[in-house]
């Protein structure tokens, strides 16, 4: 791990307890092995109830109005072409989301989670609508290749509005997701300065590039980088000014807010992740709240998962973004909690122990 | 693949249609890339909703009235000390479940799942319940290590009642499980006579076997298939009645007769996986029918969804059984319809190709 440099004195970045309690963690842990199953017969599934009911300080744990919010944002380093769709489609995918007709809306509907849509910089003015909140930094990010994404004052303007989002939303679950064509550019950069991975492994093929328009996003990517000096120690906030973009920062805070109020926080993929990990920067407590959903198909996001020493729940070769990932992964979420509740234990069932 | 020999004349099989249809695949892989997203960007649901639909035969599948069966059965080579459970843990668990406190139950109860239990040999008389069919071939497999299982008569008869079982099934989707202590070993011959597997391969800790344990069962299983030797060509009804078990073959023929039918079938895990390696020796056809849903942690399922060329939805180190993978994996079953019905096109929603 990297030593961070604490964040600016004035800015304040929500308080994140650690959910280590020994005395619960073996309480639950008693709970799951008497259940009538095999010890460890469910896997990933009793990690996962052990961290529910940690999250949630109890061996009972309930989930309840889960809440899915879509941060989106454009960026500068479109411009450089790193993407094999136009920018325009972040305005377009928006739209789209907010007539009911994405991905993320099909499985929203399908797992009873309401859904908002955060505009955290479209390049483009977005008419109001009942699920869209207008918290538009700018009009898309600068273009990292020639000065830093965003101003330290607009990251921690981002950090701040993603709080603010989640102090609004009911229910003990959030599910974060992202639109903003590019996108894998700035979570690829955030990956390499704060994670260490080489450009060449923390840049992937995002919506589709062929081989020629992989060498030339890497390509981007280094001269990106090397525009930008590492800090030393490193810096979060700057790195995340310097390399991020309006959503990953959003989700970022939202990420911290939603931790401090000890909700469960669902993880989608490769964007979502480097919001992870800037989030982490910043209060490394906040891991403790973070399920991670799926493993993704782009390139960076296996390095991503290993540096925040996370075994995501699913591995589908899902590379879609919106927060599907999270969502697909949602009943399994319910599954833990459900047999920790229902499940008869040996003793209850009259079933014979080894 | 090996070859084998067609089953006896006078036992009739179910008549299985492959679902190849190329006008119809390529009219699904259309509409599957033209919704609002990356090409191939959900990954393993992309082939999953291909495959739904060429089952269903038609661009838009649905799934309706989702049956759960767990086969229960009992095993003579407990005897020989393979499990860490004693064999009473069948019965048990059979009243386990029929009382609601399984993890089976709890995930059918999740996903709306009819759940019947189906004594196909327990080693014991089960009273009568509103949920259990009782079609017990005799009280548990004899042990494999001193003779057949099962005779060839008794196999047929377990192939039988599997079919029968789904011909009363409303619905078009079918998940199956199974209990019976020690049944990791018959699935581990199974796989070791018609997938070619080395003992060693096949054979893994079951409930919980430690280091000595598994060597020993290693060391039971491979008295178990020099006592049994394979006929040439291979005899899939035959190497079933030798080294198989109850549950495993009234499963095989369950898996049968659904694809005749064309409905959905949910496979789990190892034992499942094993009944599946039987079916597709009887009729190849039904592996079009077959949707793998879980990767267990028992050491020989990876050769045998090789064997299958299966890739299956969910690896969470699960190793319970019951159909416990099946169900878990069932909301992205969902999930393929879902999408595929559900999600705009770029056409409808406006959105810029690439």
């Amino acid at each position: 791990m990297n030593a961070f440099t604490p964040p600016d004195q004035a800015f304040d970045l929500p308080t994140i307890e650690s959910t280590l309690d020994a005395a619960l963690q073996s309480r639950l842990q008693h709970k799951i092995d008497h259940k009538t199953k095999p010890l460890g017969a469910l896997g990933a599934l009793e990690k996962l109830a052990l961290q529910l009911g940690l999250i949630q300080r109890t061996d009972s744990p309930t989930l309840h109005a889960p809440q899915m919010v879509v941060f989106a944002a454009d960026h500068g380093i479109a411009a450089e072409g790193v993407s094999a769709y136009p920018q325009a489609v972040t305005v377009q995918m928006v739209g789209n989301m907010l007539a009911g007709g994405a991905a993320i809306n099909v499985f929203a509907r399908q797992h009873g989670f309401q859904l908002q849509v955060v505009d955290a910089g479209v390049a483009a003015d977005l008419p109001a609508h009942p699920q869209l909140q207008a918290r538009k930094i700018a009009h898309g990010s600068a273009n990292i290749c020639q000065g830093p994404a965003m101003s330290r004052a607009q990251a921690q303007a981002a950090l701040t509005a993603g709080m603010q989002v989640v102090q609004a939303l009911p229910g003990n679950v959030v599910a974060f997701g992202e639109m903003g064509i590019a996108n894998t550019s700035p979570a690829a950069l955030l990956l390499a300065r704060l994670g260490g991975a080489s450009i060449e492994d923390a840049t992937g093929r995002g919506t589709g590039l062929d081989d020629a328009q992989l060498l030339h996003k890497q390509g981007v990517l280094k001269r990106a980088l090397a525009f930008h000096p590492a800090s030393e120690p490193l810096d979060p906030i700057g790195e995340l000014a310097a390399l991020g973009g309006f959503e990953i920062a959003m989700m970022a805070g939202a990420m911290l807010q939603a931790a401090s109020e000890r909700r469960v926080v669902l993880v989608d993929g490769f964007i979502a992740g480097a919001a992870a990990l800037v989030a982490q920067a910043l209060v490394p407590a906040v891991r403790d709240y973070l399920v991670f959903c799926h493993r993704s198909a782009e390139t960076g996001h296996r390095l991503l998962l290993a540096q925040l020493q996370a075994q995501p729940l699913l591995d589908l070769n899902l590379r879609l973004g919106e927060g599907t990932g999270a969502l697909l992964a949602w009943p399994l979420v319910q599954s833990a909690a459900n047999f920790l509740h229902e499940m008869a234990s040996f003793e209850s069932a009259g079933v014979s122990a080894r």
